[in-house]
């Protein structure tokens, strides 16, 4: 009963798409220029079609072969002829016919006649697509990939699951043609075209919101905002990209999801480019994620497919070349042009159009990016501002002009047991003077700032996310769950398989209990991975410890000058190259736990792995920084009774003036070499170093020749695989981290950033443009999960940047001495009073100075930096009261800035209204007119109705209960 | 041309009406038992129709005047000798050919032929009704009022402008029956129904989810999950209201937009209850909005209408009685017994019936009412607990037993100036003891308890919310925004009538200038009543201060010992009345403020006016607490040197043992006092009052009367309008301040608010249910800004809480004291330890006591409650190095609460998914079933199309390009 049932819905689907079919083909030659090769190709079609199905399902090896024999040496050796005129190659995106778009390719080894599998991918030219871009989609781990291959699928059985995919993908309606072998050997080619009704018919489904012929004026509000509007468009004219739709239009088109029974709303004079090559190929993707192969033991989707090696690749095709002289105008070439250059880097970038060929997730990316980068600009301009002021007023700074000052004449403690002596204040000069530089009045100014920056550039991407999802149509976009992951569906697998039970039956699902071990490796992993993060930070503080001590000890007057610099400057750089390390392997192990975690959805997947990379690199990158700022020269103990740790090393000071210079030397060594080493090495060395090696490969003639022959989709498949997003913002995130998060140590972080981010948004746009495939787009509102971990880090840099201000600089000492200690509410006398005293005699045995004598006379009392009664008190080298009156300062200070912060914040928040006005009302004013569209249209039918005319419109139908 | 148009689709409209009536009329007599009536009605439902339309529009007084003749004499008067059968009594929601439903009714105000307006708006028995509802639709303010008194709408220009707007509805195929002055004089109504044609019209435009046929099984997850919820159904049925539709349903119709195109996926087999009452007379009023009035000098639309008098109410109807012999089950009743009662207070409330009956608005605020109660048993069980710790532990709390060992013969140092003298620390023994209970280490756990609740409160709440969302189907709803405000209109025309443009140019609005007055006026309003909340508050200081100063004078020893309970007692009374007298001030106020802004649309002027009350109600209702909390007794300087206001008033001190006691007290008192004052006087007490005083005027037999013959919309006519749930939300958002901002000093609260709100829902129900008219069912997906506020508070609270155990109890200190002071790691010498030493020879001349040996004893050295250097130090009477220390701890405590609090709640926060598991599951199955059932439609289509078979299906037509 079922069984025939399928073969008749089969058979009446392979029957209706052959009529659509014809009556497309009956169409585009219509409104297509009839090129030499219109008949050819109608006779083709037929052909193709015109295998009937029962010939197909029982003798599918035949008839491809037939087809097979029949392309290649007919079709394809007539392409190699006429490739000598260029002008034609701009039809290759098309199937044989030159007709039907190809929207989407799958990619599958073919074993070659001349040797077996093995030996072919070793010897061929492709091999490298062959294999490698197995990984990127499926996310492959080791014992997955051997447990797939226990399952053994041959070559075989192989072939059999593609066909009753194909078989499949027929019966939705889509068309297909294979090419096998005939430039890339061992490489097959699917080539799938959507045609009308199916693209109808999904974009129905999927909801599709399309313009109609409706237009509408998108006014700009009042008079007055209307002129300022002007007025900016003329001043940023320059600025402008020269992308054809990027002039402000002042009329939009009414946006409707589109329906079958609506089709009279819209404009369909023009079939072919109703839905753009973007949409074509996510409505594919959309059919392929949906088709399953249900013959074999378990329910593969194309990611199994893909995964298993059934398929090697599947992905859209360019629009068209970027340069040569085959290019002709098409949007990858203005992208290419008005985009990814270096030289527009001033510009701003045409997001409509990177939408429109990328899709909204990659335009939001950059929409975003630039955003981020247009915020940074004040930022950086503030931040010069604040160094500057620093500069300018060096001068003025009574506690370094105490410091000095030769007439203070202070004696200090030794740095170190035994092998320091004691030192004169006087000779900390050129560090105190440095340090002002970053510990002044207008830091604190500036880490409120920043608190509030962030908070604004929140509140502007909102707004400019909302404006893009108005202009894009998204509004009312509602993301739909995505379908289960290839391994999950096979985890499952396992799992009914164990249980005996029939894997189809859905109820099987991998529940805690099954995940337990995963779970506990990931916490188990991350736990330790945290303390190998913590241990190398220890390490590299013992570097400095020892090496300080060692270079003490020796005796030669110019190391010890430069001892301090040196060991900073070193320490900071091995800090650098442990990062860069670090991150490489956190982001390998990351992505290691997510598989193993078996998460159920893509989406999911990629939040797990987001989450966990996020965590490992974050510590990874701020682990250093948070040292230096917050436990460096805190844990020290005090003269007479230091703190030792590994048995005889005394923990690390820091100078005079606090750990403020040391902070702001390892950020500025950080930022400046991860951007640098990152986007320099990773994002263009290595890509260029993998060209070098391909092009040595190929030999120059050959490769040019390749390319002027080659078809849309074979160049397509040499470009690297697309892999997300993810790399990119991750990279973003941990910048703006270091942005905000300690701003108030390094106000040159901002200019840094920017500095970087206007190369970053070239070097992206060139690699998604010219050296990667064609993304699937991918509908989205927003960017996800990437606006919490935003929300979070400038929520946390609050709190950060308020107790670097209060316990890292002397910005608090100075200002309670100012307001409680000072004679003359001046900062004169302030350092003294940030020294305590200490009787020599007090030294525990053996830590004493091996030269007591090395500043010429003897020290009885010698100075250090804390707050400590003196010897002679009642409780000697007690905390001090001014000890705790500062501290509870600091403390007061940190629950002050911190909610004062973040009331402001939530009040800026609060204020700028997440959609803009103008938005708000437009879509108000776009409600309206759908309303009245159909209302007007209401009135009509019932005109036409009445007035006996056969209408073309869907009658209101009866209801069904009735027919 | 155009008005040739518009006359011609209005014939067509017209007659489409007719004869989509007439089918109706057809089903209904099909499926209704066809009473004596049917045949009766059919005809006159012709009659009614067939009135031709340019008659209509040429003579439409004279063609009313015909129905109005002919239906209450011919119709009414049957209706009146049927009158005597009650059954036929559920008929009177419907025309007066009983077959369409009253959906919607407009009242108008109806010169008497007796006498004139005036005369008779005072004599009538409805003048209540008549006047008073005024207000409410449209926050009329007198200003506008007196300004369209002005206008001169005259009953004439009334009649006129109702007569457009009737026809005006009639275009947009809606139908009505006028009714006047038949048992209520001087009132008419306009009852209006919808036929189905239209019905069907706006739900495709609302875009309402309807239920299709099919039905799918809603999976409970895994076995143990089915198995538990199982079990607790079990458990909670006997807490479960007895409403049929409450069993827990496995299956759940699959919900589609409807849409006429689609009406077979819908079972509309009974077109009468296919959209119930609610939807229907939702629908009703989407119309009535969209209608406007345009002959006038300026648009009017429903809202203006009502604001200028030219109808007097708009009202849905109750579905019907729920006493009486006449009741016949109907939702309301089923409501009222079920939910409406106090006897089932411990039950669940029906909150599906609520919905489908009240709508989505009314529904979520009993849903939220129910899961905030709910959540409250936890708390208020923890609650007792906490507080029956600290009754247990009282005996073993050194500080109090210390306070209260006569051995410990320490001399305090007087509480005022002259008048007290020395006194015995052993005196405060009492209060020492009782403080204990308020301020012990479990009340620091209360406090993070407390804090974790609210998140989990906010994180059930989301949950709960979304799980409604997913029952009611409002999943994928968007709110629209809606029309202008009438007062809004009315100025916006003002000023374009300044401006001498057409007010009919749409371009015309407010600006920020125009509002600036307003904004002006508002923010001083708002400065100025916060300052009087302040004064308020110090008034009653100085009123404590002053008695307190009074009733030492007097030597009466009983006056002396009740001298303090006495004094607090009146204090927190006072603030309760004026608390109580102002809430209600204030509300006015921020009325009046916000009716001066005139914001643009309803949903504007409700939230601004819910911000505005809410700051100053708020405000009110926590400045006595947070001055109790926070500053008293902390301004009063020292002995020898103390800080006076008034001239000679000293500051109050706190009791020894701090002011928590006070502070719990001052909280009880109000949390109390507000709830019962509030519920039983405002909420129960004045509806009676008003209901006495209402029965007094009838005669009860005449008033019986009425009750058994009055129809429906006459009887709903007599219940007091529908204000809004703005009240009822913000009663308990202060309830929920009271039981989450101050919780660390009475952990008491929340058992209070459980027991108030056990009875708040039960009164709300009864008030919905029988006291108040029907409101418009309101879809709303969230409870909007309400869920805003609950969030700012719980984030206040925490650190709210954090200072109140830092600050206001001992907790830190004891613990300071502990680790850092004690001998032997006890609390042995605490008290000690927080009392200073002052020398008696220090104090100011003049405000030494005047009894120095009222002790028996000379003292020369008594203790104050601070820490400050004793009078023998180097610095007396300065603040000591343990001071200093405490505060540091203090405010480290702060910091560590607050983060470490806030870090746990967004841990929560995320830890719990904001959609539950299975309804996220569920709805990604909806979505494919209806992809599904699509694909099996296509092949349907596909199937007949190809058997040639003349399918009803609308045919997939060819674009209109081509038509």
């Amino acid at each position: 009963m079922k069984g025939e049932d399928d073969v008749n819905t089969a058979r009446e689907d392979e029957e209706a798409d052959g009529s659509g079919e014809k009556l497309l083909g009956f169409n585009s030659t219509e409104e297509q220029p009839s090129g030499p090769r219109g008949q050819d190709s109608m006779w083709r079609n037929e052909k193709y079609e015109s295998v009937p199905l029962n010939v197909k399902e029982t003798d599918e090896d035949h008839s491809r072969g037939i087809r097979d024999a029949l392309y290649p040496q007919t079709a394809l050796r007539k392409a190699h002829q006429e490739n000598e005129r260029p002008k034609d190659a701009k039809l290759w995106p098309y199937f044989q016919d030159g007709l039907r778009r190809i929207d989407y390719v799958l990619t599958y080894h073919v074993q070659m006649p001349q040797s077996t599998h093995k030996q072919s991918s070793k010897s061929c030219l492709c091999c490298r697509f062959k294999r490698e871009p197995k990984i990127p989609p499926a996310h492959e781990d080791p014992e997955l990939a051997a447990q797939e291959q226990r399952l053994d699928y041959h070559d075989d059985d192989q072939r059999l699951r593609r066909e009753e995919f194909e078989e499949n993908l027929r019966e939705m309606g889509l068309e297909m043609e294979k090419e096998e072998g005939t430039k890339l050997p061992g490489v097959g080619f699917v080539k799938i075209h959507a045609p009308w009704d199916v693209l109808c018919r999904e974009a129905e489904f999927m909801k599709l919101k399309m313009p109609t012929t409706k237009k509408y004026e998108v006014s700009q509000g009042s008079n007055i905002v209307e002129k300022v509007n002007m007025f900016m468009q003329k001043v940023t004219a320059p600025l402008q990209p020269k992308v054809g739709e990027n002039q402000t239009e002042n009329e939009k088109h009414l946006s409707y999801p589109f329906s079958r029974e609506k089709q009279h709303l819209f404009d369909l004079s023009d079939r072919n480019s109703f839905f753009d090559s973007k949409t074509r190929s996510s409505i594919v993707y959309e059919i392929l994620k949906r088709t399953k192969c249900t013959k074999a033991k378990f329910i593969m989707g194309i990611s199994s497919l893909l995964g298993s090696g059934v398929y090697t690749e599947a992905y859209p095709l360019h629009d068209g070349d970027i340069d040569g002289v085959n290019a002709e105008t098409n949007d990858r070439k203005i992208l290419y042009e008005q985009w990814a250059s270096y030289s527009i880097f001033y510009k701003y970038q045409p997001i409509g159009l990177v939408r429109k060929y990328f899709g909204e997730k990659v335009g939001l990316y950059f929409a975003w990016l630039g955003v981020y980068t247009q915020m940074l600009i004040p930022a950086a301009i503030v931040g010069v501002i604040v160094f500057l002021y620093g500069c300018a007023t060096v001068d003025d700074n009574i506690p370094s002009m105490e410091v000095c000052d030769e007439r203070n004449n202070i004696t200090m403690c030794p740095m170190c047991d035994r092998a320091c002596s004691y030192w004169k204040l006087v000779t900390a000069c050129g560090t105190a003077r440095a340090s002002h530089l970053f510990d002044n009045a207008a830091t604190v100014f500036f880490a409120i700032f920043m608190a509030l920056w962030a908070t604004m550039f929140m509140e502007h991407w909102k707004r400019r996310q909302m404006r893009l999802n108005y202009i894009w149509d998204m509004t009312s976009f509602e993301e739909t769950e995505s379908q289960p992951r290839a391994e999950y569906e096979f985890h499952v697998m396992k799992k009914s398989l164990k249980k005996e039970q029939s894997p189809k039956a859905g109820n099987v699902k991998l529940t805690c209990r099954d995940r337990m071990p995963a779970y506990m490796t990931i916490i188990v992993m991350m736990i330790f991975l945290i303390f190998v993060t913590l241990a190398i930070v220890f390490g590299v503080v013992l570097y400095r410890v020892s090496i300080m001590t060692a270079l003490h000890m020796s005796s030669t007057p110019t190391f010890r000058t430069n001892i301090r610099a040196t060991v900073k400057t070193t320490a900071a750089i091995i800090n650098l190259i442990i990062i860069i390390i670090m991150d490489e392997v956190y982001g390998a192990i990351a992505r290691w736990l997510t598989i193993m975690e078996v998460p159920k959805t893509d989406k999911s997947f990629e939040e797990r792995l987001i989450f966990k990379t996020f965590i490992l690199k974050f510590a990874n990158a701020f682990t250093p920084i948070v040292y230096l700022a917050f436990f460096r020269g805190r844990i020290i103990g005090r003269p007479g009774k230091y703190i030792y740790v590994m048995g005889s090393y005394r923990m690390e000071e820091c100078a005079h003036a606090g750990c403020l210079m040391e902070l702001c030397i390892q950020l500025c060594i950080t930022m400046l070499g991860k951007q640098l080493i990152q986007n320099n090495l990773f994002e263009i060395g290595l890509p260029k170093l993998k060209k070098m090696l391909r092009q040595r490969k190929i030999d120059k003639n050959h490769q040019e020749e390749l390319n002027r022959t080659l078809h849309r989709h074979e160049k397509d498949h040499f470009l690297g695989p697309f892999v997300g997003l993810n790399p990119e913002y991750m990279e973003m995130i941990i910048q703006f981290g270091m942005v905000t998060l300690f701003v108030a140590s390094f106000p040159l972080a901002p200019l840094f950033a920017l500095l970087n981010n206007v190369i970053e948004i070239r070097l992206d746009a060139k690699k998604f443009v010219t050296e990667l495939r064609r993304p699937i787009a991918v509908r989205a509102k927003d960017i996800g999960i990437w606006y919490t971990l935003l929300r979070g880090i400038s929520k946390v840099a609050v709190i950060v940047n308020a107790f670097v201000i209060s316990f890292t600089s002397d910005f608090i000492p100075r200002l309670v001495y100012q307001h409680m200690y000072s004679p003359d509410g001046t900062l004169h006398g302030f350092v003294n009073h940030t020294l305590s005293y200490f009787n020599v005699s007090h030294f525990q045995p053996g830590t004493e100075p091996m030269q007591p004598m090395h500043l010429g006379y003897k020290v009885e009392v010698c100075r250090y930096k804390d707050y400590r009664d003196p010897p002679w008190s009642n409780t000697p080298y007690e905390f001090s009261r001014e000890f705790w009156a500062i501290l509870a300062a600091r403390l007061a200070f940190v629950i002050i800035f911190q909610n004062v912060v973040m009331l402001m914040s939530d009040f800026v928040d609060w204020l700028i209204p997440d959609i803009p006005k103008d938005i708000s009302i437009q879509i108000h004013k776009e409600r309206n007119l759908v309303v009245e569209l159909f209302m007007k249209q209401e009135r009509g039918k019932k005109y036409r109705n009445t007035m006996g005319d056969p209408s073309p419109q869907p009658l209101r139908s009866r209801p069904s209960s009735q027919a």
